[in-house]
């Protein structure tokens, strides 16, 4: 039903089943990972009103499972590219595999997927470090990004008539900044 | 021997095979596509000594069929993820796709592989812009760009004894943008 691919590798389509609605691809040397690729293999849809959620799981420095939430597949929007290398600092969020018990190698990290409600699905958020949709908009977010440090960098300025007296201080005009 | 996925969308197995070494996949609605994931299916390798050069193929507005070269796959490295939502306004490139006179549709591209000795791919360059990996080193652009920034803006700067009186321009203190 589902397919997993390391950006680089060797595409994988056999999970482990390791319950009737969760799967898990094992993605070993998953430090040197960048991008996920998580995507239905068009064989067997999801059932009326049920899609996945895509979990990303490593373990911790103690060997303990932490499982982030990456997104979601359904049968509207069947694959997706999930970005993990940014996440192996990040806290752990609510899964349902808590009851799973998957073996912990300190090199091998898992995707796992579970079957749910679409209802369910809505309600979870995932970590947003994760959506590789979020670069698409580089520009727009690029944009945000200096229209903030333009409003920051705004709140110090002064004009002449303001200034305390200093003249080595060095000054930008702030239409510089504005242009840029 | 490939698979060709659209994120969001579902797999593609099948390409058209248009010469003994050429294969195509359709891209339809390709002006909403953004990343673009090609991969070997593991069934069948390349040949020994020779890879795939992957291309990205869209008609330009008199209904030509422009070619632009995004990478390779290997039996070393048998997938990759290409970024196209900015490649539309770019020049074409050499490709040797030449005789095989695609029919173009203003909605479909394609991405088309042919099968070449490594040494040839060797000395081909892909654009840069199609590199998904460049995106990992987002924090390291942002910082370089905010480093452009800097020594544009500083490029303006002035000490208060060097400025000419106009008491309405606001002026924003040089350490503030270097600490933001």
């Amino acid at each position: 039903m589902f397919g997993c691919l390391v950006a680089g590798r060797l595409v994988q389509a056999a999970p482990q089943q390791v319950a009737e609605d969760k799967f898990v691809f094992d993605l070993p040397d998953y430090e040197n990972i960048n991008h996920v690729v998580v995507f239905m293999l068009g064989t067997i849809p999801f059932p009326e009103g049920m899609g996945g959620s895509v979990y990303f799981c490593y373990p911790d420095q103690s060997g303990m499972a932490v499982w982030q939430l990456l997104g979601f597949v359904t049968n509207e929007k069947p694959s997706a590219i999930f970005k993990i290398s940014g996440l192996k600092s990040g806290k752990g969020s609510q899964h349902p595999f808590g009851a799973m018990n998957l073996p912990q190698t300190p090199t091998v990290a898992q995707i796992g997927i579970s079957v749910e409600l679409l209802d369910s699905l809505a309600q979870q958020t995932p970590v947003a470090s994760a959506a590789v949709s979020s670069v698409d908009s580089f520009t727009e977010f690029t944009q945000k990004m200096l229209d903030n440090f333009y409003n920051f960098a705004s709140s110090f300025a002064v004009t002449q008539a303001q200034m305390t007296p200093n003249p080595s201080e060095a000054f930008i005009p702030a239409n510089v900044v504005l242009k840029w």
